[in-house]
């Protein structure tokens, strides 16, 4: 079976069926949009930590790439995405690379209120490509749900504990779990709803980033 | 190989093969109970931390499934109990919402001494499973063994290291795994002599459950 | 795929095929001699964090085990070496059980001298067999690297994760993993010309261990 999904899944979301409509060229943009600011709350944690150049790199690509390969590890599906598309894992390298000579020079402040506006819509787009991957694999209701959630949040789970810190995930009183969650439940619904798989997925994006953002704001 | 195991084996326990006799009813309350023993310590330990609802009922649904998903990564099967037994994942939700509720109102100290043995029983319990479970998929003795002893012992592994604690299990100078350790072999040694499955669950549970409660009282 | 992947590579080097030349005596004999220096690496550590007797045996199997059985996860292979080879889980046992003995008596900085350059044979070692593997597997370039680099640092980043420590490599600032990453380019390089697979791992294991030596030495 999983032999199967492989052959017909060989991309991070499931392009080839439900997506099509939706257009590869903005899908895989705003992939790399959140695959970026996860590398880069990576960096910047890591730099706070003092780690040195191999621990940013390493906390970078922990960060990007850690829930899908969660998420591919619990459902058995190979290649990771970071296998499929190496590209990525060069273009992860470089950012960590570039962004700390850049952090070199200024203040973290700046960069990290920049930073939550693509880190919900990342946080969006994880969860929605973990909904998809989920419902591919034919996992119950709340499985393919839990897979959304922990697609969108164990790339910072793997990031604070390889730091040795607590997740902010798990405590920091401020809805983001909860917000994938949200996303996760109405991406699911729609689709066995019948609708077309980018209309899923928008929605599941604009509720999970439009609820982390209001949640921040405040 | 591993593709028939989980045709063979759908659920935690290899129920079909050497545990019939015993009565599924009775192993899925004594396993049920194990899991909600381990939840509650994940529940506590998270309490204890502060975290927040989010991290309480992750750091809950890891104590109580860490260690059996760990011994199915790790022997390549497919699909995980809270997979093929989704009703569980909701109990465990359940389960962490009323206990947050609960804890708000009581202290931890009478809550835990009464865990004591419910966390022993599960820890019998799942040792026994993860035996079963290695036999099933022809490990060698001390392979099989480990498994026995990192399904019953990693949950609570997993929970302490999310919450940024060396794990009790390593650190307690008070026999835990060794409980385990002793009980697996008795398990093992059992089987080889082709005895029932259900009587090798059963000494397990004794000798490790019992050994265990013997260390706590003292 | 990776179901003859596991039938043709049984072992943790791809013995029979491009290293017949170099000698399965030697080649188990090296292999055995990183182990060691890693499981020791982990009983220092579980020591100095005043773990018991269970908590120095898991850190020492993680730090001699850890990095082989991330790389064989990614990459879907089975069975583990400590599953084949169950003969040197066997021997990590006694190992620690042995050093728990010695350390008593002893003081650290004798040991932990002594120890850097098994280690640095060890990490050499391991990268060259996590890049074989990695090839075997058809991985792209950087994966293929990347792959030897996590074999060879893993092991490490697990024994700290567990004892509640930010991973030495990660926040070391004496190369470590950049001493794998420059050996495991060079042993896929020699490879890709087509040299025979002995060359190439001899000389991953003499650039890395060398490499590592020298930056240790300082």
């Amino acid at each position: 079976m999983s032999a199967d999904l492989a052959l017909a899944l060989p991309a991070h979301l499931p392009a080839d069926l439900p997506l099509q409509a939706w257009g590869q060229t903005l899908q895989l943009l705003v992939e790399l949009g959140g695959t970026a600011a996860f590398a880069l709350s990576g960096v910047m944690e890591a730099a706070r930590k003092r780690l040195d150049p191999v621990g940013v790199c390493v906390v970078g690509c922990l960060a990007a790439f850690g829930g899908g390969t969660v998420r591919d590890l619990l459902l058995d599906q190979r290649p990771f995405f970071w296998v499929s598309h190496e590209s990525t894992l060069w273009a992860v390298l470089l950012l960590c690379a570039l962004s700390m000579l850049f952090l070199r020079d200024r203040h973290f402040s700046i960069t990290e209120r920049a930073m939550l506006w693509p880190d919900a819509l990342g946080l969006g787009l994880f969860t929605a490509a973990g909904v998809h991957q989920s419902i591919a694999a034919d996992m119950p209701a709340l499985v393919t749900v839990l897979l959304g959630v922990i697609t969108g949040t164990f790339g910072g789970v793997l990031r604070d504990m390889v730091c040795n810190e607590i997740p902010a995930v798990l405590k920091d009183h401020r809805p983001y779990a909860l917000c994938a969650f949200a996303g996760a439940w109405l991406c699911l619904g729609l689709v066995a709803l019948g609708l077309p798989g980018w209309i899923s997925v928008l929605a599941c994006v604009a509720l999970t980033a439009g609820s982390r953002g209001l949640a921040v704001r405040r």
